[in-house]
């Protein structure tokens, strides 16, 4: 696939529906380096999601049945969120697991909501008994060409921005923003997968050489927690990921807590994974290594101002 | 007093010592037209208030007794970061309404603390018994020259940033803020100041036509509760200001929840009420007026992450 030439249109068909957000230079959080932060989580809907949500519905046709997605929370508010603003009906599947702040989210947009017991794969499973009954179109969280090519934006607005770094590190649950990343870097820079060790479906798909299911758990999961890998970013890792490293729910807290007390910045666990890696340790770059990370998320829960 | 050449020299001396703030343009939030936001809460200890800390710290000579300063919370932990990362003693004095979130903050940086009982005048009256008492410079929040040209240069930073306004909006407690921005802009904007109708001493002052005492209260009154304005900001309003206006705390709240569900900005009351005149419809801009807003302080309570 020409990945510059889809994420190329892909910016063109999502400019103006969403947020060009900030960069910030962060010379703090106990850090000997200086590190530059992309602020994601100030995208519509508090994730990156939205730029593959515009991406695909902006794209393609978009069936009379409307659109359906599973999710474990911020994808499914972002496509809940792109098809009230584009006038689509969308039936939205969530884990309980995704919590009442992700919930209630999808639930302002105005869209049909499923909560379903267990974890991604079991609102996935029914999302698609969905389409097949009704004929909506469904659009993956991480593992489709439009959805790819959406998260490749960030990237690539980040570079038109002055992403200033040699090395970028990126947070991993099913795979679509890293995957876009990846697509529009191709090499250029090095990029490194940051997974929680109780979510780790990249990790563990590199270590095997094939996706693998794998068990997810921890403070990230409603956000990271895929079983699977996509097949999209397990071929594009597999091509050019630089590193992949994994980090523990101590660390991702403790991220969090930096980005809050140096920034005020207040994210969910998953928006910290990436940050995490680089205070624990997990990844420490050499001497004179230029590092970024991608913020990616931040709903956090419970919604610090719900009444 | 040639404020233009103070601020390019107050801004080259905090180089390197604050944080370079970025600009959000929001789309969202309700309003029918974009609005530039910078977020200043997120400087150093959360507030624009670094800016004149160190421009003062670094500006004149400081004595072996140190600084001390009287604070409702923002500029006393600025004057604490500041005095640590430079390497002087500070005493700094606050009164209870501070909250627990900012004197936890000052605690954090070292600083000697005294908690007063009252408001911000009580905390005043002790800070400068300790200073006749020690010889410690006294660092004024806002009615200083100093503190003002260091407050001013985040005007100077935003419009090389690109201030894309021909009105800014602006909270106002005892005015350093404000007024280091009509020092910068000199009328080349308009800058309309925003305040609670229970912490209202510029308003006050403009109608009487010199300070006036006023009585503070109200949910941002820990920030902008001075009982009476700076004599170089209402110099400076009477010379430039646009206009003034007043917002009411749901306003207030309003404003706050709309920057977190907009754009996972969560900040104090006072960092989301020059947003307020807006929501509120306070100030409304003429058809196609740009507007921009600053986003002042992030130091909410309880701490969103504290354990």
């Amino acid at each position: 696939m020409d990945w510059k030439s889809e994420i190329d249109a892909a910016a063109a068909r999502i400019d103006g529906h969403v947020v060009r957000t900030p960069l910030l230079q962060l010379d703090a959080a106990g850090l000997p380096y200086s590190v530059q932060l992309k602020l994601e989580q100030m995208q519509h809907t508090g994730s990156f999601k939205a730029r593959g949500a515009f991406n695909t519905l902006l794209g393609e046709p978009v069936p009379e049945a409307g659109l359906v997605a599973a999710s474990g929370g911020n994808h499914g508010a972002a496509v809940a969120h792109a098809a009230h603003r584009l006038g689509h009906a969308a039936h939205i599947f969530v884990p309980e697991m995704a919590g009442a702040s992700k919930i209630a989210l999808i639930r302002s947009t105005g869209a049909a909501l499923t909560v379903v017991p267990g974890d991604y794969s079991n609102a996935l499973q029914l999302a698609q008994d969905y389409e097949a009954r009704t004929g909506a179109k469904q659009i993956h969280a991480y593992d489709a060409p439009a959805t790819v090519a959406g998260q490749g934006t960030c990237l690539r607005e980040w570079e038109a921005q002055g992403l200033a770094a040699d090395t970028v590190l990126i947070a991993v649950g099913g795979g679509g923003l890293i995957a876009g990343a990846l697509a529009w870097l191709a090499g250029r820079r090095k990029v490194v997968a940051v997974e929680p060790e109780t979510s780790c479906a990249l990790h563990a798909a590199l270590t095997a050489g094939e996706p693998t299911d794998v068990e997810v758990s921890g403070i990230a999961a409603n956000a990271l927690g895929a079983r699977r890998i996509g097949s999209i970013c397990l071929d594009l890792a597999q091509a050019h990921l630089g590193d992949s490293v994994l980090v523990d729910d101590d660390a991702i807290r403790t991220a969090q807590r930096a980005l809050w007390q140096s920034s005020r910045q207040l994210v969910e666990p998953a928006g910290a994974t990436a940050l995490a890696a680089l205070i624990s340790g997990a990844y420490r770059p050499e001497p004179g290594e230029k590092v970024a990370v991608l913020v990616c998320g931040g709903n956090i829960a419970p919604d610090p101002l719900q009444e």
